[in-house]
């Protein structure tokens, strides 16, 4: 599969999100060519400040490799990751990050701050960003288009002319 | 109770972690002066990259608030965060950190980089650091010396002269 393929893969948990009213963002690890982590994000639903993509896929892939080092596992996402998942991905050891649109508010790999390439930690992470950058950055902007039309909407029942 | 009486309680964890040989690293997390979150360094018996005493304790915190939103809330913790507990605590919006001593190798709350207090972020948070510094360090101490006993030991046993 190639990179293109694999981000399509995090695209559809992205639709997950997307499907329950959830900001759409989703993410995959890959070791050896095989996917072993999947994660879409839930932080409302589940209403807990974990609920990130990219810390359910470290999760899963971290209790079918039954180690807390992924060295050898690439992990995609649809936006550039937050300090938290950011930092994650530097302590499971992941080989590489993929990424598809930039995150100008919070992203930490680049965008604000770089926490995947700091010299002074122990691990380094190659980064690739910019795959289906359209597709990732897509989903997200009609998302916040339907959720501003909802609340546009709410507030006219609540307020009614 | 005072900042050091709270982070007694940290310590607390940090010994539970101690007695099943982990790095001794404990959190806890206090909501209207109580103690809603708890939390110790598992990675190595977890097999799993994301046990951190922090996380665990703003695992337990969610689950009490019942919100991702942990506003009011500080976490004491007996050494400076790594990234990615610093980017949880950013994304739980927690008001305060209160940490023991400083950590060199990933600090993440001013010795390497702050993440706590980046402009940029949506949420900046209060830090106050050197609460029982020299117990938070202690044990650490202590727990680095006992392990490099075993080890020399374990290289006599099978490497014998």
């Amino acid at each position: 599969m190639t990179q293109e393929d694999y981000m399509k893969e995090a695209l559809l948990e992205a639709q997950k999100a997307y499907d329950v009213d959830e900001v759409p963002i989703g993410a995959i690890i890959v070791y050896r060519d095989e996917i072993i982590g999947r994660g879409y994000n839930l932080r409302n639903t589940r209403k807990h400040p974990l609920a990130h993509a990219e810390l359910d896929a470290i999760d899963q892939a971290a209790r079918v490799i039954g180690d807390w080092r992924l060295e050898e596992c690439q992990l995609y996402v649809t936006l550039e990751p937050c300090p938290m998942c950011a930092g994650a991905i530097v302590q499971a050891r992941i080989a590489k990050l993929l990424f598809g649109a930039k995150n100008p508010k919070a992203g930490s790999a680049g965008s604000i701050i770089n926490i995947l390439q700091e010299p002074k930690f122990n691990h380094q992470v190659e980064v690739i960003e910019g795959i289906l950058q359209d597709e990732c950055s897509d989903i997200l902007k009609k998302f916040f288009k339907e959720s501003r039309k909802k609340s546009s909407s709410k507030s006219l029942e609540h307020n009614p002319i």
